[in-house]
């Protein structure tokens, strides 16, 4: 069971920034991480990343932030900063990268979340959370809007003309779709079931949708789309996926796949396809997401939750009971647990 | 047993050019077409792609080409010169290729490849053979040099500064290292023996030599690599390969592998690694090699062998006994078969 503490972390430091937390995504991988699917959970554990809050106190070398400012945080808190990632601001694949929670901070401590009333974070790794957008709301950008939008960026998927497959409608999915939309990319989304047809279309605006075990469908959309941001993270073929690709286009994979992918080789060799991974991004891309979803106000759709509730939130993740996105009101409702 | 033919395929059209065949390279397809090994045999077979030789004879619309010129023809013969592929001057992804031998013609006929005397080919798809070129040792680039080449340049290893590893050295390999060089890169070639150290740094100029199965070597090259080219089509563990990469590092797969790969999602998503196939070229890009190997006189290091030999040239491919590709006299030798 969940409980949420209040006041774990470390003091504020000359480059920090203390964080009061108002709001907090509940992101799938808590759900591996406090259930040591992954096998490195170091417990007590403190989940969340898709952290949101106001500023209240600042290091005397901090000058991006002041007291009073909007701030949130993702899914890293440190890296070395010094290697050839970082200084290609993709610190999100540093060697030496801290995860904002359950991981090895520099000075040995273990990191703490964001279920939780405040955090301290070195302020390279704070963004600039912009005053028009809801902060409930944006909260989940910080893991789920970041990975998807980054490797859009990255593999050119970000323009109008292109052709944008997303694969699985959740929290990772529903917000592809949206920046695939304020790209003005064409937008498909393929499920497994026709159950989400409806929102997909009418709700998020995707222009087509596509049961993956329907042949005649996956059929009429061969070699039409120029990257599919693949979100799945159970057991799939993407070999079907991988035909749906124009030639030298790119399927990214997203999810954490327990399983190893069973890739043949032919179908990537005859039209020069590409298979890729992503993990979230870098602060820089991270700021430059955050201010793009706020000028075309792209937002997750999500449940507001008390703390109190947070042990069902957990269990309904866990059954995909949720669209898409439990958002935790830390704010208002921490210190009443 | 082959048998070499003379004289196959059609007269010369309009928009043809007639090649008196000179030299041909024999593949490794060659090998798996022959056998079947691809279930795709329409025998009787005339295998070749790697086809070097002088035009005698032009089509009226033929303007690239005379009588005399040096002229060569790699893997395809045919697209249909207007999908999304053709347009991009990537011909070798057309849905309609058509390939220089056992391959459906778009006049219905099966066509013929090099181990012949003549060939007949739209102009389009006959690249200009460099004086300068060895025609015998140049034979091979029509398919290996192409092949490495095209995703060199494709996924921007083709400067100083860059760091490529090659696996495996064969036909492909061999040539990669040389054009690997030509860019200016340091290049690495790994492979599963010792035995081909001293001729690949010695003889072909590469800069390091890794032992596939040396887990110290292995590790000790970890995170250096800004993309692989990985020649080989045995089965084997791409894992250890992708930890070669740095952060967004591709690895690119040329060799026809007969069984998927077992591939775990993780390595790519931690690093943003990616994974691509890549085939030939298209007919620009092979002018662009070819001109390019002319300038930097790279060519295959051959065995020469005439056209009585190629049985036994089969056989002992087959046993990988050849350093780095035959190629076929079929000027000199073909007519006293």
């Amino acid at each position: 069971m969940l409980i949420l503490p209040l006041a774990c972390g470390r003091s504020n430091g000359d480059d920090d920034v203390t964080i009061k937390i108002l709001y907090c995504g509940i992101c799938h991988t808590d759900l591996h991480i406090i259930k040591n699917e992954w096998r490195n959970a170091v417990y007590p554990i403190v989940p969340g990343h898709e952290i949101v809050g106001l500023v209240t106190e600042t290091g005397r070398n901090v000058t991006k932030f002041k007291a009073g400012d909007r701030a949130a945080v993702g899914c890293l808190v440190g890296s070395c900063r010094c290697c050839d990632s970082c200084d290609r601001s993709l610190e999100n694949y540093c060697p030496k990268l801290v995860l904002t929670y359950n991981s090895l901070d520099a000075d040995g401590t273990v990191t703490y979340g964001g279920y939780s009333d405040w955090i301290v974070v070195n302020e390279h790794f704070v963004v600039k959370f912009p005053e028009n957008l809801a902060m409930d709301k944006g909260a989940p950008l910080l893991c789920a809007g970041i990975t998807v939008y980054s490797p859009m960026k990255n593999f050119g998927l970000d323009g109008p003309g292109k052709h944008l497959g997303v694969v699985g409608l959740g929290g990772l999915g529903h917000v592809a779709v949206k920046f695939g939309k304020a790209f003005g990319m064409k937008v498909t989304v393929i499920s497994s079931t026709l159950k989400k047809k409806e929102e997909a279309i009418e709700r998020l605006g995707a222009d087509a949708f596509i049961i993956s075990s329907d042949a005649g469908q996956m059929q009429a959309a061969m070699g039409t789309m120029d990257g599919i941001i693949d979100t799945v993270s159970g057991k799939h073929d993407v070999v079907p996926l991988i035909s749906l690709l124009k030639t030298q286009g790119t399927i990214i994979m997203v999810g954490a796949l327990e399983h190893p992918l069973e890739l043949p080789v032919f179908p990537l060799i005859t039209r020069g396809k590409i298979l890729a991974g992503s993990g979230i991004g870098g602060m820089k891309e991270t700021q430059e997401m955050i201010d793009f979803a706020a000028k075309h106000n792209i937002t997750a759709d999500i449940e507001l939750i008390g703390a109190d509730y947070v042990n069902e939130a957990i269990e309904r993740l866990e059954k995909a009971d949720v669209r898409y996105r439990f958002v935790i009101d830390v704010g208002n409702t921490l210190t009443a647990v």
